[in-house]
């Protein structure tokens, strides 16, 4: 048997959560176990089959663990006696722990479309050897079919045909490509951008059946129609990894995901913690449970359980989800809700909107229009949330809106906001467009006040 | 007598407090007089020697004044009459007002180096003929010496080099270039940037004196030494421009800026207000007057200032100091406090470094190294604030930064914080240098509570 005081279960949130617990307890012994030999930077995944060029480039180094001398262990968990706290792996090996932490994640969602399980059809797994063999594949493949219009589906496909000659068609059951995550002005804008590439996408539509002898030969729309494929591309989304710790007794929440409190502590044992996919998420705004899996709230939960094992030292304040994508090198970002979202929540709200070039003049080299949309709430003026497309810098003013929505700044704090700017780097301070997008709810806020 | 009811006086900030008095005071009539015919994007200006190739390409638009109903009066104010709230022109039009901005900017500070008023010896205005001037006047020059090793000298020295075959050296008093804004480390590696180049750089070296007949022909040097220049650029720094707020009785302040409080109001006349380089600036952090001239800094007081004419919506929480630059294509930033401000000013803090590629993972293309350095007050794990130099997307991470330090997070609220991250904009979120730098604080704050 194996002893250890902490013992960590999972991949990407789990490393993370071993260096926050490493950095806080440093005296404690703490072994990750997990089934993959090579784990692979999640959201790196699309880029896999086109900028980056194969897996081997997108894989997350052990030496994080060996640097914060946390002992890996390649097997599978398989059964965790939680009052003998005792964890035995898939070859009887067993694993003594004072503290758990489920780090499990995410496995794709497999939707029930007749003829799902002929070869050349890709849920996409998370699994180094299994992306390979499809990267492979795809060396000779000329129809490609992605179902399913959110990131994952329009990132792979704007990542596939770079390179290759090969049809690509999205099928997206919604009106538009991205409609859970971007409002409909940015999905339009970001489905243009993906047409313009060459890629046909298919909205309103749903596959009713995949068809082929062994392998996919093509799939059969809900319009009647049929399109030719030799592969098809599952991005229909995910659910929490949460079969080990249903078995063990922990106590589930919404969707399935281990249900836990704002330490990151179970409901069930005190001595049991989870963060990432498999954790429940509470909304930031509404304290509600939300179905929302983002590698940058997994690292953030990992942060706060590895702290937390021992005794509370960070306090969960709930899922912003701020996330970024690029399709054909336009950026499309959203921290908070999105007006859609507001809406369906019934609250009242204020937009701001700006748009600038991202340095100034615009006439510098590699200048790329900016456009922000902020949202606040009418009756108070605090902000709810931002969605901005343009160049390379959004991935990073995204992250600004991230931390005015952190401490609930209002739409009169973030008109006094003092950015930063530098002509190659920024807009200009003139017509900052977080700023000025701000400025241009201040009044309607008041007036309502 | 031209009627208004509010009037400006002055540039860059002048635009942006018109626009904000626009927004917040609908009905009133704004008059903005300005010496200038076209006005120069003022960090634009070291750009229009290379990237951007003349001072046409750096103009602010008028047309912005145009759209928000504000009439452009090209004209020099000589006096205020504040009794009968009468401001004369050098022509002996006057303007009657309610409400008066001082915007007036700054000047060029010139040091008392004999032969500081040789032809081709220049300081660096911000009027487009001069600069005109300038850009003429370089075509044929050999060889050029650049005074004062801080952002202005740097930036010109990294510009002016492009596209010319010419000789450049820059002659900093102090041991560092950029030593003023920059913690020793970055302003060594800002200074080893430059060098690679082929700018020469002195440091600890003063110009003793300017030498040539009618034209310069070199610099002597505080260590006997002579340099060879047909060209002289002064990046010394900025002096208020306060001339004609001083003669109407307006109180100055530290620096010899127009004394204003939270509001932007004169301590001297309620219905005068001052923002830009013009106004006195308090730290955010001391709350003591500092001599800081950032664009940045006076658009957040042009809008305060704006808004507040006519009873105050926006208040001042003092200047934060956030800035960045690039030197051969690195960008150096900085937010807040520099270690060797937080040292001066006796505080005890925490420092948390980190670094990491800017994508994800770093082979994916125009990846850069970004370093992070964040300090925190040592009791409370207040962030006080950060250095960062990397790619591009500094520009905004520092900005990131800002909001931390405008709602005075701390290392823990950090620790916290959910980034957006995706492969082509960002860090991995394992290892987003700022939560990171973050980390590496808590617990030698932790420790000394």
């Amino acid at each position: 048997m194996i002893q250890s005081d902490v013992l960590i279960l999972g991949g990407l949130s789990g490393i993370t959560a071993g260096i926050s617990c490493r950095r806080h307890y440093p005296d404690k012994k703490v072994v990750l176990v997990r089934k993959e030999g090579t784990i692979l930077i999640p959201c790196g995944i699309p880029y896999i089959y086109g900028t980056v060029g194969g897996p081997q480039y997108n894989v997350i180094p052990d030496g994080l663990l060996e640097s914060n001398d946390i002992q890996l262990v390649k097997n599978e968990a398989v059964d965790v006696d939680r009052e003998k706290k005792i964890v035995t792996l898939a070859d009887g090996e067993t694993i003594s722990y004072d503290k758990l932490v489920f780090a499990t994640g995410s496995l794709p969602a497999v939707p029930p479309i007749p003829g799902v399980d002929k070869k050349n059809v890709y849920p996409i797994r998370k699994d180094y050897h299994y992306l390979e063999d499809v990267f492979e594949e795809m060396k000779s493949v000329r129809d490609i079919v992605i179902i399913g219009g959110g990131f994952i589906g329009v990132e792979f496909a704007d990542e596939c045909r770079k390179g290759r000659d090969v049809n690509i068609t999205v099928v997206e059951a919604l009106p538009h490509c991205l409609q859970m995550a971007l409002d409909d002005e940015f999905c339009a804008e970001a489905q243009e951008k993906l047409s313009e590439t060459g890629v046909k996408i298919l909205v309103n539509t749903k596959v009713e059946s995949i068809i082929g002898d062994d392998a996919v030969s093509g799939v059969r729309l809900s319009d009647g129609n049929e399109l030719k494929a030799d592969m098809v591309i599952l991005g229909i989304g995910a659910k929490p990894n949460t079969s080990l710790a249903e078995k063990s007794g922990i106590e589930l929440g919404y969707n399935k995901a281990i249900r836990v409190d704002a330490h990151m502590q179970t409901y069930t044992d005190p001595n049991i913690f989870a963060c990432g996919d498999c954790a429940e998420k509470q909304s930031f705004f509404t304290g509600r449970p939300i179905n929302v899996m983002l590698a940058s709230i997994a690292t953030a939960e990992a942060r706060i359980a590895g702290a937390n094992l021992y005794s509370p030292v960070h306090h969960h304040t709930g899922a912003i989800s701020v996330f970024s994508s690029v399709v054909d090198g336009r950026a499309f970002a959203v921290a908070g809700l999105t007006e859609r979202q507001a809406k369906e929540y019934g609250m009242n709200i204020v937009i701001g909107r700006a748009q600038a070039p991202d340095t100034h003049p615009g006439g510098m080299p590699n200048s790329t229009m900016t456009k922000v949309k902020l949202m606040f709430a009418k009756e108070t003026g605090v902000i709810l949330g931002g969605s901005i497309s343009g160049g390379r810098s959004v991935g990073e003013m995204i992250n600004v809106v991230s931390a005015c929505i952190m401490h609930r700044m209002t739409a009169n704090d973030i008109v006094q906001f003092q950015m930063g700017t530098h002509p190659a780097l920024t807009s200009s301070p003139i017509v900052y467009p977080i700023v000025n997008a701000a400025c241009k709810a201040v009044l309607p806020i008041r007036n309502c006040q």
